[in-house]
C-alpha cells in the first residue's frame, strides 16, 4: 500500500480515468467514496480537502491533495515512471495529449452531472432532451476523433501504439459513460476497438464502476 | 520568423492562451484568421487541417498540425525551454496544471460559442438566460479558485510565483472572455490582481483580441 487516498465516486468518468492510471502504475490506494447524487462532495469535510467540491482528488502520504484528474495523472507519470502514460517525443506527446483533451475538454465537461442538472432545472429539459444533448456532444468529438485515429499510422492496439496511455484513459472512461445514454457507437469502429482492447487489460477492467465498493 | 502558422480567431479564448504562450516564448508566427461566427472553421479547407474544426491549431515548419491549445502549449514548453511555462517540480507542476484545467475543463467548454448556440436553438434561451448560464459556470470555478490562490503561499505576482505560466494563460484568457458577459469580478481579488499583472506583460497585452488583425 502506497499511502495514497483516492476520493472518488464509482460512476464518475474522471474517477475511472484515475483509477485505471493508478492500476496501470501498480499503485495501491485507499478508496474513499463520495456519493455525487447525494451531494456528499459538497460537504464541509470534503470542501476542506478539495475546495472545488469535485472528484477525484488524490491525497498523498504527507496529506498534500492533488486535484483535476489529468493533472494528477501527469503527476503520477512523472513520479512513477513505470508503465509510462505518455510517449517519448514532444510530437508524440502532443498527439496523445490532444486526443485526451478532445475528450476531457470537449465532451466530458458539457455532459457533467451538474450541467445536465442545470438543463433540467432551468431550461425544463426532460430525460429525452438531456440524452439528445449528451449524444450530440459525444458525436461532435467522436466523429473527428475516429478519423484522426483511423487515419494515423501511430494508432495501434491503443490510441498511440500498442501500450495504453493518457488518451486511452480518457477514451475508455468516456465510452463507459456513453452507455448510460445509449450512444450509438457503430460509426466509431476504431474507438470501439481501442475500448475493447482496454477492457481486456485488468488495470482498466478493475477501474469499471461496477467493480467499486460503492457500486449500486 | 519561426515558420509557425497559427490558425485562430481574435476573440477565441483558447486562441488568446496560445498567442500569449507564443509571445512569451518569443516565437513569431503567421496569423491565419478563421471567423467562427461566419462558420469558417467548418470549411473543407480548414477541416483538412483540423478535423475537429476548432481553433486554435498550430502548423509547424514541416506541415505537422498540432491541435488543442493546452497540448500545443505543453509541446512549446518542451521544445522551447526559454521562459518555462511550468515549474520545476512534479508537485508544483501538478498545482499549475490543476489551476489551468479548472478553467480549461470546467469553465471554458461549457461556455463555448457552440454550446451557447445549442442553448438558444434547442432550449429557446434568450440573451439573458445565456448570460446567466455563462456567469454561473464562471462563478462555480472562480469562487473556489480564488480561495485556492489566496490561501497558498506559492501564489505570487502570478498563479505560481512571480513569472507567468500555464495557469496564467488560462486565467487571463478567461477574464478577457468574461467581459463579454459582464461577470462581476469583485469577489475575486486575487484573480483580478493576477489578470492585471498579466496585462502589464507585453506578451499578454499583444495577445488581446483587439490587437489582432481580424479584430472587429
Amino acid at each position: 500500500m502506497s499511502g495514497l487516498v483516492l476520493h472518488n465516486y464509482f460512476r464518475s468518468s474522471t474517477s475511472i480515468r484515475l483509477r485505471a492510471a493508478l492500476n496501470l502504475k501498480g499503485l495501491g490506494y485507499q478508496y474513499v467514496a463520495h456519493h455525487l447524487r447525494k451531494g456528499e462532495h459538497h460537504s464541509a469535510a470534503y470542501l476542506a480537502i478539495n475546495p472545488q467540491g469535485l472528484v477525484p482528488a488524490l491525497e498523498l502520504d504527507d496529506g498534500t491533495v492533488l486535484t483535476q484528474s489529468l493533472s494528477i495523472i501527469e503527476y503520477l507519470d512523472e513520479v512513477y515512471p513505470q508503465q509510462p502514460l505518455l510517449p517519448g517525443t514532444p510530437l508524440d506527446r502532443a498527439r496523445v495529449r490532444a486526443l485526451a483533451y478532445a475528450i476531457a475538454c470537449e465532451i466530458h465537461p458539457v455532459n457533467n452531472l451538474r450541467v445536465l442538472g442545470y438543463l433540467k432545472s432551468t431550461f425544463g429539459a426532460d430525460d429525452t432532451a438531456v440524452a439528445v444533448w449528451f449524444r450530440h456532444w459525444v458525436n461532435e468529438t467522436f466523429a473527428p476523433m475516429e478519423k484522426m485515429l483511423a487515419g494515423d499510422p501511430r494508432t495501434g492496439m491503443f490510441c498511440h501504439g500498442d501500450k495504453p496511455g493518457l488518451a486511452d484513459l480518457c477514451l475508455f472512461a468516456q465510452v463507459v459513460n456513453n452507455k448510460r445514454f445509449d450512444v450509438d457507437m457503430s460509426p466509431f469502429a476504431t474507438i470501439r476497438r481501442i475500448y475493447e482492447n482496454c477492457l481486456a487489460v485488468p488495470a482498466f477492467a478493475d477501474a469499471m464502476p461496477e467493480a467499486q465498493p460503492d457500486a449500486e
